[in-house]
């Protein structure tokens, strides 16, 4: 029997950003396989449960299946090439997980929910996963948009992404300082551990940034400057947060001034 | 007396795109100013007309104010730099006529918002226009995400808009043949009238190319493959279309082969 799979971008935690047809879709599924991610669990297994609370009527069954992530080494100093081929073999190994528990689902289980922070179109695997997982088992998807951290960093300094007629370039931490320049546009910067703009500082100190911690959540924080000038504020609010929270997850924008 | 303004971005025109965050602001709006666009106008007040509908309970009383868009030269040979000032001083003019329509909001008109399709932070002058009046009067203003032409595009093509590690870049119509180069990674194209991609077709024969139109309407179109197998069956989806609605809105994505 055919499973339907639906990949659900559900925001950035809070419920209220949730689409009207992201909320038609959780109401549809039956089952959620959510990756059991260690350490960052608590905080998230309760947004996750907020966002369900927030849009499924009580009455309506569902449950969460926790899908142990495989291991995956560390990332520091691989090549793009070595990078890629981790990312890949990690990959692999989600697959035959999630086809474990696929195929271990009941008839009545007929349509299978992934929750996917944000929107799934930017940086996050479920998409290929899925795809993957469609080689080998019956399964029809769709996706669900959602809003971006990116979105909502924009949202919340209340500025646009581009200048008038100019690009958006968004783009990671490992690729930053090879990548940047001037006639990128501006630049949206995600998955960066390590606040790599202030290698920046020197070569660009005319930019300004644009941060964002916590996005959604009440412990959101902002600060906006001149890179320069800026840089050691965010540093120290980064590693503050860090220390309450655990974890952190940031965002920014570097952009020349006007 | 300090006026709210609100900017919504309400997504691509199905109201199932609206965040529950955009349907409590929309609740709040006392006055929606709206840009009186011309040609294109039937469609999207019908479209708009329906968010509002769809978003807001029938008791509560608001209204539509539409302020005449000034008129603007033709972009096609302008320089950039007479391309930025062109859009500046339009921009400039939209900020008196927009003045005008505040000035004289009466006392009990406190909430006044703006309907932005997909996000304000795309390729949208919403923002600046409300940054240039919170200069001249007393404003307070906020901005709220909405799902994006890109986003959508990418969802209904069910695929990520970013390969594993690598770049996104958001570019429009006159920049593409100048910009477009492997190393920027996933490359979508807005605000391209002429479908300009065709002109890439013999420098990067190997590109594939996701197209959208109409995105987030009954007439949505697709359309995906190699952009030297495609593109002729875009140009001519396109040209049927336009005949049969006056205008079109496209949107698409360049990548290179897995
Ligand atoms: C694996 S990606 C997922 C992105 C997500 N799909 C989206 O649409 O934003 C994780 C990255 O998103 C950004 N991010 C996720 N949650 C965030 C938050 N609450 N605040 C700021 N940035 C966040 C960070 O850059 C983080 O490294
Ligand atoms: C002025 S920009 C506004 C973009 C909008 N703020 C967003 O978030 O997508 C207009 C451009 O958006 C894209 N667009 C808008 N509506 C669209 C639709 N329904 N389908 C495809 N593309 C669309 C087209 O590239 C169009 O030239």
């Amino acid at each position: 029997m055919t499973k339907r799979i639906r990949i659900i971008g559900i925001g950035m935690g809070d419920p209220r950003h949730l689409t009207g047809e992201a909320v038609e879709a959780l109401r549809t599924v039956d089952v959620f396989l959510v990756a059991d991610k260690g350490e960052r669990s608590a905080d998230l297994v309760a947004a996750r449960q907020a966002i369900c609370d927030s849009a499924i009527p009580r009455e309506r069954r569902y449950r969460f299946v926790e899908v142990t992530d495989p291991q995956r080494g560390p990332d520091a100093g691989l090549s793009p090439a070595a990078y890629g081929q981790g990312v890949r073999d990690w990959h692999a190994a989600r697959v035959d997980a999630y086809a474990d528990v696929l195929a271990g689902l009941g008839p009545e289980e007929g349509t299978v929910g992934f929750l996917v922070w944000g929107d799934p179109a930017f940086y996050d695997s479920t998409i290929r996963v899925v795809d993957a997982l469609s080689e080998r088992l019956d399964l029809e998807h769709d996706v669900i948009p959602g809003i971006s951290a990116p979105q909502l960093l924009a949202a919340r300094h209340r500025v646009p992404l581009n200048r008038i007629g100019g690009s958006i370039h968004v783009t990671t931490g490992r690729r930053l300082l090879d990548e940047y320049d001037p006639s990128l546009g501006d630049v949206v910067v995600m998955l960066d551990g390590h606040l790599t703009c202030r290698d920046l500082v020197d070569r660009h100190p005319e930019l300004e940034l644009l941060w964002g911690a916590y996005l959604g959540s009440p412990d959101e924080l902002l600060v906006r400057g001149p890179l320069g000038e800026v840089i050691d504020e965010v540093e120290r609010l980064r590693v503050a947060a860090r220390g309450r929270h655990g974890w952190v997850l940031d965002t920014y924008l570097l952009r020349q001034p006007d």
